[in-house]
């Protein structure tokens, strides 16, 4: 019978489940599109409807966010800091997040198994701080300073990220990166007179 | 004739400047430590008693550093903030680094052509944020805070060697180091009240 080009209903949640299960059982390496697509009960065509290739099971979902990135930067308050700025863009990343905890923990094992994917990982991260970075020049901050506090607000987000994945189910990714912030200025004192 | 061990004048230096001419030249990965002892006039037999391997002639010099990195946070004022205190520990890297700009700057060239080496960086500046945040714990600063701290501090040193090696040569790091901190106090506005 020739493969037919149909509707599958929830064809790519069963391509992520099928995808994660397997990562976790046999390492991302030692996985074929093929063998996803059997798992998952569809066809390899399937698969590729859905998704460019294996990796992109897992970082497929950021589609578009640079995009919705910039503009949440660009639609902060006008007297808005540039940090409050690039956090509240980061606040659109972590409520979206929030919905998928139980996915990103388990791509979080696969990743930390994984050289080549923390690699992909940090270049998405280095992707976003410069979304950042780009809207907040929009916004008229300078160039130098623009990248420094992009690169700040993008660490604050990975290490409260960090945070959520440690914690309880039930933890709040926004709550917890807004808290990051609140930690940083209580521990930083950034605004008081030098003391050197 | 026997090799003889014995003393080479200058021998780790003139290794170094052979193995950074032909890194630049070939590649990393495409060089060899019999071609960087042959280059600098030497044996390999002297360059193994200076370096444990071709990729230490690059990341040699972070011998010790952490020691010193922990010491140098340690030190700070009982009165200075977790940020001031981790800023104070780098301000000490930064002071080392600023001796060696010329080969800090071709030593950078050779990392953006290979990957492995910049995952070997990334894995450096963890172990550093990783040896602030233990000191700054040790300074009473809470488990979750002291990360965050560390790793914004490295991000804050990040971003200056960057600008570092962009700008002149006459450039001064640890001037740059502290300007960067400086902006991000300026364009954060850390702790002025929330306005959401």
């Amino acid at each position: 019978m020739m493969p037919v080009t149909r509707w599958e209903p929830n064809a790519r949640e069963r391509l992520e489940e099928a995808a994660l299960e397997l990562f976790a059982e046999r390492g991302f390496n030692r996985v074929t599109v093929a063998e996803i697509a059997a798992r998952a009960g569809l066809t390899e065509r399937t698969f590729f409807r859905h998704y460019a290739d294996k990796r992109e099971v897992l970082f497929g979902g950021a589609g578009g966010m640079d995009e919705r990135l910039a503009n949440a930067v660009a639609q902060a308050p006008d007297s808005a800091t540039p940090l409050d700025a690039a956090v509240a863009g980061l606040a659109m990343v972590t409520a979206l997040l929030q919905e998928r905890r139980a996915f990103a923990a388990r791509r979080q094992k696969i990743l930390s198994a994984t050289p080549e994917l923390q690699e992909r990982e940090l270049i998405k991260l280095a992707s976003w701080a410069g979304v950042i970075a780009d809207s907040l020049r929009q916004r008229g901050v300078d160039n130098d300073a623009a990248t420094l506090v992009a690169e700040v607000a993008i660490t604050i987000f990975r290490v409260a990220f960090q945070r959520w994945l440690d914690g309880p189910r039930s933890g709040d990714l926004t709550a917890i990166f807004r808290a990051a912030l609140a930690d940083l200025s209580a521990h930083a004192a950034l605004n008081a007179a030098p003391t050197s």
